[in-house]
């Protein structure tokens, strides 16, 4: 038997639902006795089906089957922004979608935090007891900035599988990503500058922005290949801009990632001007692949991108505990951390450098990995059975989220207010954008258990084909 | 023997070194036998030398001997700062002395934090483990502005003592004292905005609106009754000013307290204004007479006062768990809490509500209060021993540092580095001042042991000497 005819099988298998999204097809071993044909037959045909995009290797673990539709006519359109400045008019919206996302009542279809019996709770207690024990003092004082050091050498050391070469000294701890974002944005730009910003983006990025009065311009990115690079191009000809501000690795909402060589470009074209880039990396960890993609810090010479990323979403939300490498603006985040929270909490930074050296951390992230691409891949299929025809559905490389794009006559802002009445919340598209775009759009995660989930999108799918 | 005889007796043996500052003279029944009197005649003794300032009650506890040398000409002078505008410019001398902050290897007469042999460590370690053991899920989640819900309770149940009515939703929790400081001056102000600031003040503070471009004007304010109001009056009248910020109970550095009708005064006279009161009172809870002061807050009908404060002075430091009650400026405080750090770490929040609930808070509260005053009243000692004619010492009502103005040709900064050379850090006086005033006065705060606290304020003596 040829390798394509045992790629055949397998894929039919697929297709017709015996594997489904996100889950393990059979080790080479059992490929190569169940077909009769030599493990490197067997493993020729798993190349060709990856080649095909249908399953994709993950390390010491084997084969899963990949999100289908992958094809660009069935992936969210790419709405072009407008090209002139706008300020930010976000905040209320936020603060409406903020306040439901803590209520237990609601199926949470609209927060990116990890489900909390994926993290490693336990452990995490036991160590955080432990350290607070053998450290007993040094658990309750301050610990002024950089911060823990115990902790940046963990950082430093997990950055290099993100191609980052990091002495401990360049990183500082902060109080969650947030404050990571905050603080670089505050070191770098002033009340009215002008800053470029991938759209859609995090909404928390865009109120930091909108606090500190800034102009932004929105540059377009795609779910597959992120920032549109041409159009940073025409912003940086036409405009004076103090900054650029992505998520080069899994944009939240997106999920895509930009490919190394367009990283690369990125940082390179921002170097040449002097244009710093804040680069939050807070899914970087979260891949959906085979490997961690580089981070576009990796490629940074000048000292111009700040990289910010947290263990909100890997570990412990509730821990406060970022990071941000600020290259050549070390010693103004420096200040602005002292003036802002003094320093980061110690215990929780113990306790994590604890947990990183000893803990089993890799191992956690792999299950992490394996159900959250798990999760995204069922619920894409309940989109895609419960949705109007129209609908389109990204296909995530990484992160914690869909980006499901309504038939054109819907209006994620009503959506969330029906859906709420429904006992469902979810993310609409208009707070990743500067001026509130993507209103036909919505942002799906899933935190809750699939059957709650799976019932909670039939639900939206009616609600959305009543439009 | 008549009261006025026993009193004479123990005035003896306190000038005489037999009962010294700080140390507890005999209960009113030892004094009763040992003076063959009643309790009564006892007591009235007591209050006699309390009426001189020599002895102060702290409830269940006894009488203590106060520091001496309460007269004015002791006390340290009150140079009157220029009355225009100026900006901040203390920014690398704060950098610098807080570099030398965390040198476990040098005496460090220049911090103000409690000696973690005063604070109740283990049962703080037991109290975390407990909580996080029965809060699996919650310790390490979200947890929203305003904050843990428990922590507000306890934390509005102990304003009452300062006078203030508060319910748990005017509460909002924040990273320390330090970020209740940064968001209330947010909140308030805009670049370029002119501040009236009470002067000498926490460097802490003075950072933050340095960072923030404001203009400030200096208001003088002496180690007893604090804050000059007829200063604050002809400010007013002269200057558009956008808010005021002090420390009206136990200004740092210099430990006085504004009388309570004081404190009343001046809310009034902001609030006929429509003025906002930033009101720092993190030392509020280390008297060291016998009861809390009330804070300025508690007269505040407009919800025009901020009061900020944490657990940094009293518990934990490293918990980094401070709060604020915004007042009137709520929404903008959380608005502004959200993008800078989003949430405030979970598991301390949790621990503390349940130390102050049921750990003996008010118990190691009163340890603490007997502790630094004890160490205060000895440091002073030290210094009228060691240090030239001419210098002046403060007699804190509260607080954990001394104001020390040394004789006029002598230089703080100077002295700085040459403190630091022996081994000692102390911090200069020009460090609370926004203009960098006080050029000859130092603040002394101990937070190592009283015998490596003596040989110290000696070096630093000769060094004084030598100026």
């Amino acid at each position: 038997m040829l390798y394509e005819d045992v790629a055949a099988q397998i894929q039919k298998l697929i297709e017709s639902g015996t594997y489904r999204v996100g889950e393990r097809v059979p080790s080479l071993h059992a490929l190569s006795r169940a077909f009769r044909v030599s493990v490197t037959t067997a493993l020729s045909a798993y190349h060709l089906l990856e080649s095909r995009g249908m399953i994709a290797p993950r390390p010491k673990s084997g084969y899963y089957v990949r999100p289908r539709f992958q094809e660009p006519q069935f992936q969210p359109s790419v709405p072009p922004p407008p090209s002139n400045p706008t300020s930010i008019g976000i905040f209320d919206r936020v603060m409406m979608v903020l306040r439901n996302m803590r209520d237990s009542k609601l199926v949470q279809l609209g927060t990116t935090g990890p489900p909390p019996e994926v993290l490693p709770l336990r452990k995490l207690r036991r160590v955080t007891s432990s350290v607070a024990f053998r450290n007993l003092g040094a658990s309750f004082d301050y610990d002024a900035p950089p911060g823990c050091h115990l902790l940046r050498v963990q950082i430093a050391r997990r950055s290099v599988m993100a191609g980052c070469v990091l002495r401990p000294d360049d990183v500082l701890t902060t109080c969650g990503g947030q404050e990571a974002l905050s603080l670089g944005l505050r070191a770098i730009c002033r009340p009215g500058d002008l800053v470029a910003v991938e759209s859609p983006i995090f909404y928390g990025i865009l109120l930091a922005m909108q606090e500190l009065r800034l102009r932004v311009i929105e540059l377009p990115s795609d779910s597959r290949s992120g920032l549109d690079l041409g159009a940073l191009r025409t912003a940086l000809r036409r405009h004076s801009i103090r900054a650029v501000v992505a998520m080069p690795t899994f944009n939240n909402p997106l999920g895509g990632c930009m490919p190394a060589d367009k990283k690369k470009e990125l940082v390179k074209m921002l170097a040449g001007r002097n244009i710093p880039l804040i680069e939050d990396d807070v899914y970087g960890e979260i891949f959906h692949g085979s490997e961690r993609p580089e981070a576009a810090k990796s490629f940074d010479t000048k000292g111009l991108v700040l990289l910010c990323s947290s263990f909100s979403k890997t570990l412990s939300p509730g821990s406060r505990v970022g990071w941000i490498v600020p290259g050549r603006f070390t010693s103004a985040v420096r200040r602005l951390k002292i003036v802002s929270t003094l320093a980061t909490p110690t215990l929780p930074q113990l306790a994590i450098a604890e947990f990183l050296a000893y803990g089993g951390y890799e191992r956690h992230l792999r299950t992490l990995r394996k159900v959250t691409a798990m999760t995204l891949g069922h619920m894409a299929q309940a989109v895609r059975r419960s949705f109007p025809k129209g609908t389109r559905i990204s296909t995530p490389a990484g992160g914690m989220a869909l980006w499901v794009e309504l038939p054109e006559r819907a209006d994620s802002l009503k959506l969330y207010d029906q859906a709420l009445q429904s006992g469902i919340t979810i993310a609409p598209g208009p707070i990743f954008s500067p001026r509130g775009r993507f209103r036909n759009f919505i942002r799906l995660s899933g935190g809750s258990s699939l059957e709650k989930i799976e019932s909670a999108i039939a639900t939206l799918g009616r609600l959305v084909a009543k439009f």
